[in-house]
């Protein structure tokens, strides 16, 4: 499984993935699962993957190579706006599921993708999508401004609560990395390393990558405050009067 | 959809269901999910249901007329031990899985039913069981108290960072509160009222059963202070020092 949380604050993009893929429980890899494109001064763009890594994979080549949307063959690189580069990850993705759909289909298995995407191009403001595996996507907006993908539940109740747009990006980064933690916690097919991406609204370029290991001093600190301030938190409320 | 939790404390049993059914999204109505069976002195068990209604409520049904197990007709009051009781269970799932999994199937229907069975027998330690659709079923140990059925998964982080078999019982009922409030916010799918059972170790006898809604006084504080303690006690973590 895979977890990837993209938030989309009025300061920016924060974009969190896991890098746990696994065949089985017995054959469990590290692999990257954010992809990144850059173009200094004029775009920055983050894909977050889940699913099956073949299909997640073949989407990011085709991206790289050239993808056709209404006659034309685009990249990240230069899909026009925000909006078409959604849609261009879309047609890479529908594709792969007209190249490798039939193959998998006669071997008994699904077509399992699911991508965040977020960035800015130019002066539009910054946006973050989900894409589904038909190809069609969603868009996330001021009343929900985060997105996620894979084993997603567990960390959702502490962004329900907290985030809004107002969030400043290191809070944002924060609140990420907690939400992350209880996926670790819980789920053991989402895994460290995680791989942290910022980009700051207007900087057109990736403010910040960070892979994020066992030994990172800031993770480990909040994963074990944040278990402490959970058990502070649940011993300070009273209990209930009417039992006994 | 459905969340129940039970948990197994050295104190007694903590069971906790909600009460919301739905067949698909505009069809939601309260159908309890607790079924007590009692005999003061002798014996307090607790099952709490989840999956296709039909099924659940067919199973207590056979449960309260009697089921063959090994050649003899048993009744939650009439199992000798909390095994045998779980296994009564069992054999009343399958019961109901033989006379209507064929007509569901027919239907393109599942056979869906997941069911916590908790409670104490004479002088033996209390016991938690969740038991299938199979009819096969697992214990909660002291190193996993705690069983859930349903929608598990956004309650689970609070119960595995702080639940032990030595919570004392009031500190569980307001653990399984929380672990349920984190379950409310995040799934329209899982409804208030929801129904809370106590059972006392050698109490043998429900100690407590509760039905609690939107008015009832602890809960809404305790959802509402909670909400408050996380937002402050993530505001009180510290930022990343390697964000910009």
């Amino acid at each position: 499984m895979t977890y990837c949380v993209g938030l989309l604050l009025d300061a920016g993009l924060v974009m969190l993935s896991d890098t746990r893929t696994n065949a089985g429980v017995d054959n469990i890899s590290v692999f990257g699962k954010t992809f990144v494109h850059e173009t200094p001064g004029e775009r920055a763009l983050a894909l977050l993957t889940a699913g099956n890594l073949a299909v997640t994979q073949a989407v990011w080549n085709r991206l790289q190579e050239g993808v056709k949307l209404d006659g034309q063959l685009l990249t990240l690189g230069s899909a026009e706006n925000m909006f078409r580069a959604a849609q261009l990850v879309g047609a890479a993705v529908r594709e792969v599921f007209a190249t490798d759909g039939p193959g998998l289909r006669d071997h008994g298995l699904g077509f399992d993708v699911s991508i965040l995407l977020g960035g800015q191009i130019g002066t539009a403001p910054p946006r973050l999508f989900l894409v589904y595996a038909a190809g069609n996507f969603i868009e996330a907006t001021a009343d929900t401004p985060f997105l996620q993908i894979g084993e997603h539940k567990y960390g959702k109740p502490i962004l329900d609560r907290v985030l809004s747009p107002a969030t400043p990006l290191a809070d944002g980064v924060t609140l990420a990395l907690i939400s992350m933690d209880s996926t670790l916690r819980s789920n053991l097919t989402v895994g460290l390393p995680i791989d942290l991406t910022v980009i700051r609204r207007d900087a057109l370029a990736v403010s910040l990558r960070r892979r994020i290991t066992e030994e990172d001093a800031y993770f480990a600190f909040l994963r074990q405050r944040w278990s402490e301030s959970l058990r502070e938190a649940y011993q300070a409320l009273p209990r209930p009067d009417w039992l006994d």
